[in-house]
């Protein structure tokens, strides 16, 4: 608690680090973040903050409450089976502290969580994984937003942050339980400006062991958004945890 | 010209066919296909009718025009390089003597042309692949389409055909010019008739290699169309022809 930017524990650095592919370089010199999770108490947030953990970035988890971000970050910490850096702390705290913010919090609330963020978030990298999906007896679907996106409704929220859409596809489960890379699966990155765009890549490899795809511009959020509902039909009808692949993709 | 269902070297047979993977046994009796592609002498067209037509389903090339029809059958079997059975008609004439309609047209004019064809797609399983799409200096992005999707407009127009939405992702270059399957790609399928989507996965084998993906309820065509603007936007980055792939589906 209490923890900000000026705390020096939390103040990214820079240190070499191979877990990065973007120019396909054995040895790379990339920024190690401070990544606050909001939303980190949930599936894909804590799945997420896991690997970021793993790939040696400082996260701290998000949630309303910090003792249930810190019960979360416990447990990240257990999984991990290294040393990592994960911390829990309530949501502004956690942003506060953070260079890149993750969104991985419900469609429902989203609006509301953003507002109240909004002063804090201002300036810095955001990343939303949020899929705005319902659910009616035919199953998933994408429910209309008037933003275009969730994506987009955070941008127009906090129009001082850079909002690059990413993530909204791999297995919270597969995140958590799997201990390799998720190789056979892409991270479909979007956004507006391409340096952000660039540094979500990078993080994708954390993830998947390749870098994220660029996938447009933020807009297309409408699009990577209410996939989810089709690989959640997908799973459901196969009864296995699909993912998204783009072939063609020079290496 | 004239040819109609009662002509006899256009009803659909069943034969032994060894290229369909649905059940997983070597040897398969599935029904052979006369297939009208209308807009089949657009590339997407084209592209499939000649797999269609390589897999040994009669295809009728449709076209407002029977000449331009007829001209681009003559291209399908001089690519073939095999025996075909590809010839080429007006489109309402092409439609009356298939058992399945694929429409691979353009979406100007999608909606005029299926008021146009309706009495003759009455009843048959129309497969939809056709992408609203628009482009502006960011890109390509997915149109608002009133009933949610080019295939849910299909459908309401026609309401006692069938129709499914496939097809919508390969490349249309990649479908005319590589000689093998596209077997690092899926077709997704969606569609509210469960016999009419197995067919269309079995079709989808016939270019893919493995059978087309359940991708749930037909009005999942509002995700699968304007994906395709996504992976356009990928193809100018990226300069090449990138295809979907959906990880974790059971052999």
């Amino acid at each position: 608690m209490g923890a900000g930017p000026s705390d020096p524990a939390l103040v990214p650095v820079i240190r070499s680090w191979a877990g990065c592919h973007s120019t396909g370089e054995d040895q790379q010199t990339v920024e190690n973040h401070t990544i606050a999770v909001v939303g980190g108490t949930g599936p894909q947030g804590k799945g997420l903050a896991l690997r970021f953990a793993r790939a040696g970035h400082r996260v701290v988890v998000g949630s309303r409450s910090a003792g249930r971000a810190e019960d979360a970050a416990a447990l990240i910490r257990a999984r991990a089976g290294t040393t990592v850096d994960v911390r829990g702390l309530d949501n502004r705290t956690a942003v506060a502290a953070a260079d890149i913010v993750l969104l991985a919090v419900p469609w429902d609330g989203h609006g509301e969580l953003v507002t109240d963020l909004a002063p804090d978030l201002d300036g810095k990298l955001v990343i939303s994984c949020v899929n705005p999906l319902g659910f009616d007896r035919r199953g998933p679907y994408g429910l209309a937003v008037e933003e275009g996106s969730a994506a987009e409704q955070a941008q127009r929220l906090v129009p001082d942050a850079v909002v690059v859409g990413a993530f909204h596809h791999l297995s919270a489960v597969a995140l958590w339980e799997e201990d390799g890379l998720l190789d056979h699966e892409d991270v479909l990155v979007c956004g507006d400006e391409r340096a952000a765009k660039d540094r979500v890549a990078d993080l994708a490899a954390t993830v998947t062991g390749r870098p994220g795809i660029d996938a447009g511009a933020l807009r297309n959020a409408r699009q990577l958004e209410p996939l989810t509902a089709v690989l959640i039909g997908i799973n459901r009808h196969y009864k296995t945890r699909s993912g998204v692949a783009i072939s063609g993709i020079p290496a």
